[in-house]
């Protein structure tokens, strides 16, 4: 049932709960798990998914300890086995950190705390993955180690700034990869690629050994194929870490859980920038979801952008600056210009105006928390519109704002999200929705995308 | 018991539960309570402690409003014909509001939600104080409408910012008082006037209608002379505010109660800035609280200090100035040259600044969370020293900053505080210590004040 004769043909990928329970009754091994990664990443050949991977030599040893475990009779932990990539934008011990910025390496220490959960629990890391340099785009373009094309083909753009964990999972090569996700880079790609993609509450996933983008709002995501399989990653990943400051405690949930409420944007108010295919079939996908909630609220979309503003058109860029000021000073030709162009604009902004743009983040938090009391998550488009490598690199810093229209607001306004795929239009694009909910509310986020985005759909 | 004859002599003042009792016994009548304020006030003349009173013929209106309810034998709230004092940054309808600043005052519309509350609980709003203008200033000496001196009297100054409604209560003036407290300005005039100086957690307490400072930081406080007191006055004001952005819900305690667990400075490193008397003082409170204590824990006071430092040496000063950039370029005559050359210093940082030291104050935050797993209450000195008016106007900064040592980090640091009189020095110079709490937990610091600093230690 979970022989690879199954999974070999893309896009068939591979799922945690799949591998799992086939790594356990022993239909697979470890080392079958092992040998089956590297016959599919070398069938892929140089896809731009990966800046280093684990040496195969590397891996084989990995799968001979797991093993071991297993002939150990110890009970196996809740990965065992299961291959994963890394964002390269987060440690993983004895492989470089660029940030798909060579002159910006490190050799880690240690790994990242969301890292060594994943492997104490007996995932296998099998490699770094392509991404926006310093986590800064959406587009899956701006990397000198090249622009993934998203498993859509059509030289459609992977996304950004996760490019390759998303196609890493999407084209069936790792059962589940970590993103980050500040202004979307951990739910566009997934869009465009036609996966899930998780982009938990703020502080819920410890940051602690990823290379900081806006350090008050970056978070540690997970893409998978399917919803189970992140809400199986995120239970590893989850809970508080000494060893990073932005670690929140979550509220014990105390809300009743009864059926789904959903909000919808106030009709006509959605803006696809003009690509009727992709309202129609978001439309649809909509209207199918009401059908299935117990109730529907109509909210105002102009407060979630006006937020989503803020963070590049606003004070929160020089956040991004905060962090690379002294490394762009030090090397002035070692970062892409469109980078630099967009990190250097925190220079515009004076402390006054960062704690006027706080004041008015709050007001707009605070307007948007009374909707959780009549909905418990709210539907948008994950990306209004879809580019191609070529129309990037027309207009590289417009249509990568386009692609962030109804993601970059999340952190800011302190919400949960989960992207999940929502068909093609009908010329072959993909086509991706956003379920968003109050901080901490994961399980009911997730359980509402089962309930409401019904397989079909997808 | 409750007779004026009591109170009549100053320092015995009005008290918030005496008042309560004495007026639903009947032994005194609301009349009697409006006409003993006022002939107290008369008394005290020119003392620098109102900015405004509501006339006396409103004052008698009230009264007969508050007497009509008892006739009518409906159930009297709480804070039933108990007079107070509003700190002249905070909204009462019909007084104007000046922030100590006249080209700045305004007529509000409505009251402030904090006075509404209190209002609406019986109490009796009696005028708007002093303050250091615009808050900005822990001395007490900064206003255009005088510098009011301590009830200690010997020139020392009220401290500030919420000079007028410290010495309203400490006078016997009023039973309560508002306050606000960004850096200590609701704890540094406590102890500079032997009286309760309570600062709840930052958005337990709501500050619409409140004259921001750092809005981010910015609490309303309460002056009384007791803790009980503190406490009842509190249960009123407290509550979310959907007019505030910034008010908080807080967590439920989870936390099982036991013996208070009592957090010192560790050997040695508190400083007094040279005054062995009120070291003296501290030293025998503290040796007295810790053997009352079921543990005592030492804590380094290093990171308090550098997160205190943030916010009139850092770029939380840029805060101020964004509330007030656009009145100063309007107005620059009519802002007092100490007030304006603290809150321009703004100007000198730039976003970047913020974003950095708003990281490294996350780190600060994480570093004591852990704190309040071994402790309930952290004891500080509330100031360090006192100052004469002389000396504040010879050194007005580095002074002021001296008095916010012990203050100036609990709202960045997210703690609550409770400011409590521990007597005096062998000359007659008040001495006031503070105990800490994390936030939304006002109650166990009031029952914690109670059980460790003895009315015999104050």
């Amino acid at each position: 049932m979970h022989s690879f004769a199954d999974l070999r043909d893309a896009p068939i990928p591979f799922r945690v709960r799949g591998l799992r329970s086939a790594l356990r009754s022993g239909t697979l091994t470890v080392h079958d798990v092992v040998e089956e990664v590297l016959r599919r990443t070398a069938a892929r050949g140089d896809d731009a998914v990966w800046i280093s991977r684990v040496p195969a030599a590397a891996l084989r040893e990995r799968a001979a300890d797991l093993e071991a475990l297993r002939r150990a009779g110890t009970s196996l932990p809740p990965l065992f086995g299961v291959p994963f990539a890394v964002k390269d934008n987060i440690d993983l011990a004895g492989s470089p950190t660029t940030a798909a910025c060579p002159a910006y390496a490190y050799q880690p220490d240690a790994d990242a705390t969301a890292v060594r959960r994943l492997l104490d629990a007996g995932a296998i890391a099998v490699g770094k993955t392509n991404l926006d340099q310093f986590a800064t785009g959406l587009v899956g373009t701006r990397s000198p180690y090249g622009a993934p094309e998203s498993v859509f083909g059509a030289d459609l753009v992977s996304g950004g700034s996760s490019s390759g964990s998303a196609v890493a999972v999407a084209a069936g090569l790792v059962a589940f990869a970590l993103g980050t996700d500040t202004a979307g880079s951990g739910r566009v790609p997934a869009a465009m690629n036609g996966i899930v993609g998780l982009k938990p509450t703020r502080g819920l996933v410890s940051t602690a050994g990823v290379v900081p983008a806006c350090r008050s709002l970056d978070c540690v995501s997970v893409f998978t194929s399917d919803l189970d399989d992140a809400a199986d990653v995120l239970d590893v990943l989850a809970g508080p870490d000494p060893a990073d400051p932005w670690s929140r405690r979550p509220r014990p949930e105390t809300a009743p859980r009864g059926p789904v409420r959903l909000a919808l944007a106030a009709d006509g108010t959605l803006d696809f920038s003009g690509d009727s295919a992709v309202a129609a079939r978001f439309a649809e996908v909509a209207e199918r979801a009401a059908g299935k909630a117990a109730a529907v609220v109509r909210t105002p979309v102009a407060p979630l952008l006006e937020a989503g503003d803020l963070l590049y058109e606003g004070p929160w860029v020089a956040e991004r600056l905060a962090g690379l000021a002294d490394f762009l000073a030090a090397h002035p030709a070692d970062v892409l210009p469109v980078t630099r162009a967009v990190i250097e604009r925190g220079r515009e902004f004076d402390a006054v105006a960062a704690f006027r743009a706080r004041h008015r983040l709050q007001e707009l938090r605070a307007g948007i928390a009374p909707l959780w009391e009549s909905a418990d998550v709210l539907l948008l488009p994950t990306v209004p519109t879809t580019f191609t490598r070529a129309e990037i690199a027309e207009e590289p810093v417009a249509r990568n704002l386009v692609l962030g229209r109804y993601t970059q607001f999340a952190n800011l306004l302190d919400l949960t999200a989960v992207a999940v795929p929502a068909g093609a239009t009908p010329d072959g694009r993909p086509v991706g929705v956003t379920l968003l909910g109050p901080a901490f509310s994961e399980a009911r986020l997730i359980s509402s995308a089962h309930e409401l985005i019904s397989r079909e759909a997808a």
